[in-house]
């Protein structure tokens, strides 16, 4: 059965994990396609993994497994879950990584991965990815309903992380956060678009001991190569970038900084 | 509809931008084969992606799709195109990534993307990519005609970069350059197979204050590892390596560096 | 065809070879569901990547055709073979980066790949990964029997690595090896899991002038994070590993470096 699975890791591509969950998976289903998000997720940054799966579990086709292995605890008492929402199957550990995105879409249902038929017959200690989440995904790709995986939990049981929150100083002046730096050095906050007057020329970011006005415009080529601007970018949130240069190089802004912004 | 589609952008791979492309594509394709090229490419490096898909789109079944996106000016007026070649198609930014491999195919029709039924909803200004790229790819890929994107422009008017060209100083002395260092540090230069003379044994290059000769060999490994040699690569252009080591870094010559080559 | 090829290179991932091998694959077999192993093997360390195929080539379906291509000797008299085993077949030169895992399944036959019939029409002397060993598995792929692609080969002419040997002190202490050091940092030796005996709660390991003794546990979340342990691996081998840190760093140890490990 053609269904899509999802892998985001924290594995990077140079040993053979990710690959070896790609042999489970094509082991059971021949069928599926699979497709990589990153396997170059900080070591056990939760958080880091979190966000991406928010950015991107949606561009895919409904009815796809997302698996999530960004797994600290592995070997221990925390548990391994499927949660099922609106449109897609969520297959990880459950330490909060796919509590960002599960309550993006609406959770319908949580399970916690229990029945041993569809997991290999020796499981190891230190890699659940290979020996739980990926045939798990595996069967669920072939149309097994979540429900056979284990036992309903509650999803007020399930492992949250704090959505890092926006507060509101006046309705142009905000309290938030770096909550993303991609590879081209561009600062994503958490400031949503919809929350961004309308008509306003800049944004002053304050942070440390520093103040910023910065123009805002809506592509990088709209002010000269190498200088700052803001904008609101393709996760639809509020981004300072440098244009064909690196923003986060040249403010000394790091993920999870929190910085005062004003529009004007 | 089986059909493969390529991708070939400067994303890097720690981001989700390239998987939120993928995503977009099976979207739409849910048989759509999706290859990467490379996820690599310098920076807003339009020459060396350029090249990069210059030496590799021909190895492709007929029919493949190749999508570029390396768009330093992403939202702005640069024009977005589907070129129609002699076996493929193109789709990227009119900015001159296309168009060595373009004319080396030969051109039947370029198109300009204007249609809004085969775009996402919402266009970002920052990610054409995902918004603009991927689905036009998609839905050629499903067999709907180019000729439906857009108005047809003229082969003329598309952006082109300079092809960069050997300068012949004598039948068996070249003004030439580096088009592309690969991973390996093997030096590429832009003297091809068919105007090397035959029965050569030695090749010298002479760059800044240097000149240097070196044998001519058919394989890496008919030199002591450690020592430099030339050959015809695998991209049927001359080569200046070293057995097992870095010529890039034993030479210091770097992309776009002007020689002077004399076979003898 | 529908068959599983999986492809390990030490190519990297920024330059084009890969793809090209993909596209001389999908060309023969468009059916044909290429996976990544890893291109990220050091630059010609055929030791690497006879360990990394070892630990995973057995995680495919049964049927799949294992590429790899870390080829020094590329373009001179060494030889190209494939190799038949209990489940798979194997593609690559004759260098010994096969032996560890076609040793490990069982060898059935080995052939020398001699029918041009199914390489490409020009085959570069810098490159057989595209022009040899990629259409030979896509033809493989199709079903053609290996006993095509040219004359048999006895096993005994195949050349070999040696697999490093654990010497045996007595029942408790070994001479072993660090075989892997992994993207985290964690140090693989060469100690089977059926080695180990049981009930035992210490390992001590002497390394140069050190000898540290270090908890044996089941996951890396049994000691404090920081901390040094050692377990069963998920290649069901001993490692030596920090809780959310790097090992090898850690103790200076690197792939090679002879240990003695004793079991208390």
């Amino acid at each position: 059965m053609k269904r899509v699975i999802t892998l985001l890791t924290d594995f990077g591509i140079k040993d053979p994990y990710v690959a070896q969950m790609k042999g489970v998976i094509l082991s059971i289903n021949a069928e599926a396609q699979i497709v990589d998000i990153s396997h170059e997720v900080g070591r056990h940054n939760i958080y880091e993994a979190a966000f991406i799966l928010l950015s991107t579990y949606s561009k895919f086709p409904r009815g796809s497994i997302h698996v999530v292995v960004v797994d600290p605890g592995v070997g221990t008492r925390r548990r391994a879950i499927v949660v099922e929402t609106k449109r897609y199957l969520f297959v990880g550990p459950d330490n909060g990584v796919l509590s960002l995105a599960v309550e993006d879409d609406g959770v319908s249902k949580v399970y916690e991965i229990k029945n041993s038929l569809f997991l290999r017959s020796h499981i190891s200690r230190t890699f659940h990815g290979r020996d739980i989440f990926a045939p798990v995904a595996a069967y669920l790709s072939l149309g097994i309903s979540p429900k056979y995986v284990g036992p309903e939990i509650s999803f007020r049981d399930m492992i949250k992380i704090a959505r890092s929150k926006v507060g509101i100083i006046n309705d142009r002046t905000f309290r938030a956060r770096v909550v993303y730096i991609d590879n081209f050095g561009n600062v994503i906050t958490n400031i949503k678009a919809s929350m961004i007057p309308r008509e306003i020329h800049n944004v002053t970011i304050k942070f440390r001991d520093k103040e910023l006005a910065i123009p805002f415009k809506r592509a990088y080529d709209e002010v000269p190569r190498g200088e700052i601007l803001s904008l609101i970018n393709s996760f639809d949130y509020l981004e300072v970038a440098v244009n064909q240069g690196n923003a986060a190089k040249r403010l000394g802004l790091s993920i999870g900084d929190p910085i005062i912004v004003k529009f004007s």
